[in-house]
This record gives C-alpha cells, structure tokens and sequence, in this order.
C-alpha cells in the first residue's frame, strides 16, 4: 500500500495513533487510555470510525491487542522465525482496503510456549530502520517484559517474563508491602538487588526484605529498589547472550535506566533505542508491504 | 521447671494450646483461630487467663509470633548456631513462675538476613526426640517455608522462601488466576512444574502458563497442579544439600506430599515426620529446661 495512513498501536489498557505521510513521517500522534479492555466487545467498529474521521477518512493499520481473542477481530499468530514480510503477509483486512490488523507472534522453541501481540511491530521495525544490527538481542521492560533474539533480520525466538507484573503484585499485595512504597532507582539498593538475584534463589531473597526489617537492617524507603533490582536481575541473569553482549532496550527512559544498570552488572552493553520510532518504522514498512 | 503445664504455639492467625503433664504427655490438645492479628494488642492477659483458667490454671509455656513486636512481649531473637538450651537460657517470664515465652532465632549468614519465630520449637523438638539425626536438612512447608541444617543437634543455619505467599499472590491477583483455580495434587502436572523449575527462569516460566492457555496448548483446570510444582521445585532446587540426601519434612500430609514428590525428583529422599510431636518434644524441653 502506499500513501497516507493511520496507525495504531492498541494495547489492553493504552491507545496510540499516528497519523503518517506517503513518506513514512508522523504527521501527528495521540495517546489515550482506550485499550481494549476500555472500549470492550462491540464497539470497536465505533471507535475506529471516530479516529478515521479525525485523520482524514485515510485507511487504517492497527497492531496490539486488538488482533486478539477480546480485540475487535482475532488474527492468528505467525510461529517464529518471523520476518517483516511475514507479518503483512498475515495481516488481516477488517474492512477490505480501509482496516487491517497485523498478527502478533508465537513460539514453541525450548517446550516452552510463548506470545506477543504488537512487540513484534517495533522489535522489527528497530531492525528495519538499522537501529540494531540483523543479528541482535532486543529487550522491551514492562509488566510482561519481552526478549528477543534476532537472527539475520528475523525473530528467531522469544521470551516473556513477568518481571513487571510480579513487582506490582508484591508492592500491592504482599507481606513486603510495607517495604516497597518508595522510590525506585538504579541506584546503590537497585544494584544490591541485582547482585542477591545472581544467587538464583528469588524465592528466599524476597523474603530476606522482610527479615531485614524485622532486624532492623532495612534502610526505610528503600526497599522498593532493592526488590526492583532483584526482579530486574533475576530477569536479565536468566537471558543467553547478555554476558559480553550488545543489548538494544526499547524502552522509555526509566525502565530503560533500570534494565541498562541491570545489564551494566550482569557484563552485558545496554543501547537504549526510541521505541516510538521503531513502532513507526516497523508499521510503515509493513503497510508498504500489505497485501 | 517440672510438673503440669500448658504449652501454646501462638502464631499470626492460628492458635494451638496443650495440656502437658508432668511426664510430657499431651493430656489434651485445642485448635483455634485466635492468632495475634485476631487477638491484638492489649488482649493476650485476658485471653492468656481465660487458657489458664481453662487448665486448671497450670503454668504457661508459649512460643511463636506472640513473642514479636506484634505479639504480647517482644522476646529477642537467638542468633544461629541455636541448641535447645539456647532457647530455654532466653525465654522471657511475662509473669514470673507462670507465663513464659520462647524466642524465636535469627541468623544473618552468607549475608542474608532470616528470622523464625515459633518453628525453632519443633526443629529442635524433632532433633530432642531423635525424630533426626543430630546432622540433618530439615523442611517445614507453608506460607513461609522454613529449611534449617542442623548441625551436632544445633541449628545452623536457615533460610525461608516466601513459596506459598507467592502461590496465594498468583492465584489471587495475577493475569494467572483464571488458570490456577483447579486443585493441586502431586500429578503429573505438578512433577512438570517441578522440572520447569529447573530452568532457574521462574518469572518466564510463569508467562509461560498464559501462553499455554492462550495458544490453547494447557489442559483446563491443571494450572494450578503446574504452577504449584514450579514454586515448590524453585524452592527445593535452591536449597543445598537435597540431592543425594536425607530430607525431614515437618509438613501436613498435603504440603508433605508436594514437598516430597519435588524433593524425590531432585534427587532427595524425603521423610515426613510428625510436626505436632515435633513440637510438644521441643516445648517440653524447653519447660524442663527453662531457669
């Protein structure tokens, strides 16, 4: 396809459209907090019709959540390896020539099943825009934080953890509660942290941030770093190829400080990478690409 | 001390109470809900008389959480290594010659802060009683669960990981939820769980039951088998000492069943041993014992 487009990026709890040229240049971009769990079953249709009217009435490229079974329209994963072509290849046409939605990704690799729906559109499009080498190890922090190893330009194979999410549930919900409602940074905590997940014990380190207090040897308002760090650590000492290697972070640049001291630690060289522009590169090349 | 007396292990939701008699027998035993949460402070007088009368107002020997700045009178902790003798030396007279409570244990080897309060009774009760050897690994499952080498009949060291917090946590408020409500026996699924464990990846490992669910590779209603054996395996794989030895489960049979399939498939042999008798040994000890 050619000429102007909307894009959008349509997660479960976030939106972001961009309105791009023929050139492949963000004319205008917009976030909102219409995921797809805000806008729900049915009315999707309504909520694309009023982005359309607001760029233009121009065709529409969506990727996320929205490809999945509480989206507007399930479209099935491509397996791994899998290349920018593959995704246009099987993107799926909505509303024939106005509406499509990329597919997300999947692997069996390792007996170990694993998923991911709009990742794939910026781990792509860093590598399609040469913002990391064809062959290279890519890394997107969140709740669920995604890793991929990148092969010759493909997704060879990926891995989730729920590094993001644990880190949520212990701050909300658990016995450490009271330990994590300070601030998190890479610092001296954060390190400590990283360093106590090398003994690949998480299970009994977390519960040593409750025995600290008890002692009386936690530092108050510190704890939330520490267990960052132990999270964020345990996540990156469980990676292949981050010893000695280049590691390109798409992400924003606090999750980005706190990966990149991880990966500091663990001997690895962090490169942070925009991961809008990768977002944009990626869905460009394939709407150039679509069926 | 010599005679009658009352022992009660007094933790944070539960309460057990035993009537002793002056050979250490258990005349009569009573379970109840009154932990130091439901209790609070300014109630443990009232609710420890209202036992006394209830014994014909024998003396009182208790040990647990009720020692903690939670409890009724914060006993200091014993550091490691701790005898039985250590544990009767700085028990506290909350009321002189009638209430007495047992300190709990600390340790802060291989710069790892652990703390126990209640446990110390029945891992030294079960070495008292010769239910182990003077040198042994021992486990006591739970929220909390406690792994202690003893060492010429002493506690050595110990170490506690937060494994069935972790599994409530998950099953309570995790996107794993809807797949962790079958039960949890020690099948097929489980001893899968236990082998994934083995990974050391235990936050990509938990993704990996969303995917399976997702892709729709996970059998409904055995996520909770599964995930229970990847929590216990990471707990069992961590501990030094259970491949090629003798494991002493102060456990519940459905906890010591769990236990002891995942110590079986590391490598360990397990021995599930009363945690009841364990205690009444290690109290009367104490009671025999107390200056």
């Amino acid at each position: 396809m050619t000429g102007e487009f909307i894009a959008v990026d349509w997660g479960t709890t976030n939106r972001r459209a961009y309105l791009i040229d023929a050139a492949g240049a963000v004319v205008e971009t917009v976030r909102d907090d219409r995921g797809i769990l805000a806008v729900g079953a049915g009315g999707f249709a309504a909520e694309a019709e009023a982005l359309r009217a607001r760029y233009g009435r121009r065709p529409m490229l969506m990727a996320g959540m929205v490809g999945s079974n509480r989206g507007w329209h399930e479209v099935p994963y491509v397996g791994c390896p899998a290349t920018i072509d593959d995704l246009a290849r099987a993107a799926v046409w909505v509303e024939p020539g106005t509406v499509a939605i990329v597919p997300g990704v999947s692997t069996f690799a390792d007996d170990r099943p694993d998923v991911m729906r709009g990742e794939e559109v910026q781990l792509l499009g860093a590598v399609a825009a040469a913002m990391t080498p064809d062959d290279a190890l890519l890394c997107q922090p969140g709740t669920h934080c995604k890793w991929a190893w990148i092969k010759g330009g493909r997704i060879e194979n990926f891995t989730t953890a729920m590094t993001g999410e644990l880190f949520a549930l212990l701050k909300a919900h658990s016995l450490l509660a009271a330990q994590l409602d300070g601030p998190v940074a890479a610092n001296a905590e954060f390190l400590a942290g990283v360093e106590e997940a090398r003994r690949g014990d998480l299970l009994a380190s977390l519960f040593g941030v409750r025995a600290a207090a008890v002692l009386g040897q936690a530092a108050a308002g510190r704890g939330a770093a520490f267990v960052s760090g132990l999270l964020i650590g345990a996540d990156v000492a469980a990676r292949s190829g981050v010893a000695g290697g280049d590691i390109y972070l798409l992400a924003d640049p606090g999750l980005g400080a706190l990966y990149g001291a991880a990966i500091n630690a663990c001997g690895g060289a962090p490169h942070l990478i925009d991961s809008h522009a990768a977002f944009v590169a990626g869905i460009v090349e394939i709407w150039r690409k679509l069926p």
